[in-house]
């Protein structure tokens, strides 16, 4: 298995960057695109646990439909074979002090790579 | 690409439940054995971000030799292909009210399946 196969990579990374602006942008159709169609796909946020893509996109369509800017710090991108990847990233928001941390794990469906389980939370003082 | 091929899924959930005996053990050689021996493995814990398998080590060496036993509560594996899946669990540790979250990404290597990414956080009240 090649890991970080230069192409796959870049593949996973445009994926990756494409969220980036939908998530900022509050972009409801992308962020549903992105996230894997299935039952199965979870995201664990700071304050929910939220299980199959529904849950998600029902999640995200109950927020406030504002812009959500944030600042991307270290980002790590692994690719695994040509169809798995883990995309891991710091961040920060506008007027927050805390660190946030990303994780993902992207795998190629027949329809482009997807989001299949998200992990997003604060690190502690 | 099958998802959760029984036969993937019952590999991945020996490795997952291997995990869980030796971190409730403090089992360090075989925590370390779990985790992809690579400077690409990472881990978000609740106050530490972990970059590189040598750094995880340091940060279990690092703690109290106790036992820390904790109760998993859903969890969650899902394989795609043969070569890589994902665990998420929720989890709760004796005498603390939080709900803890923690989420891997496990790939098939030459030595037998690995983490090689994973992410562990309460979730906010």
């Amino acid at each position: 298995m090649q890991i970080n196969d230069a192409e796959i990579v870049a593949e996973v990374r445009a994926a990756f960057d494409g969220y980036e602006i939908a998530l900022c942008a509050n972009d409801l159709a992308m962020l549903r695109e992105l996230f894997w169609a299935s039952p199965l796909t979870l995201r664990y946020g700071p304050r929910e646990n939220l299980y199959g893509a529904d849950a998600i996109h029902a999640f995200r369509a109950g927020r406030p439909a504002i812009q959500r800017p944030r600042d991307l710090l270290r980002v790590i991108i692994s690719t695994f074979g040509r169809d798995a990847a883990t995309a891991n990233a710091e961040f920060m928001m506008p007027g927050d002090a805390r660190l946030g941390r990303q994780s993902q794990t992207w795998i190629r469906t027949p329809n482009g790579w997807r989001i299949v389980a998200a992990h997003v939370s604060y690190e502690e003082p």
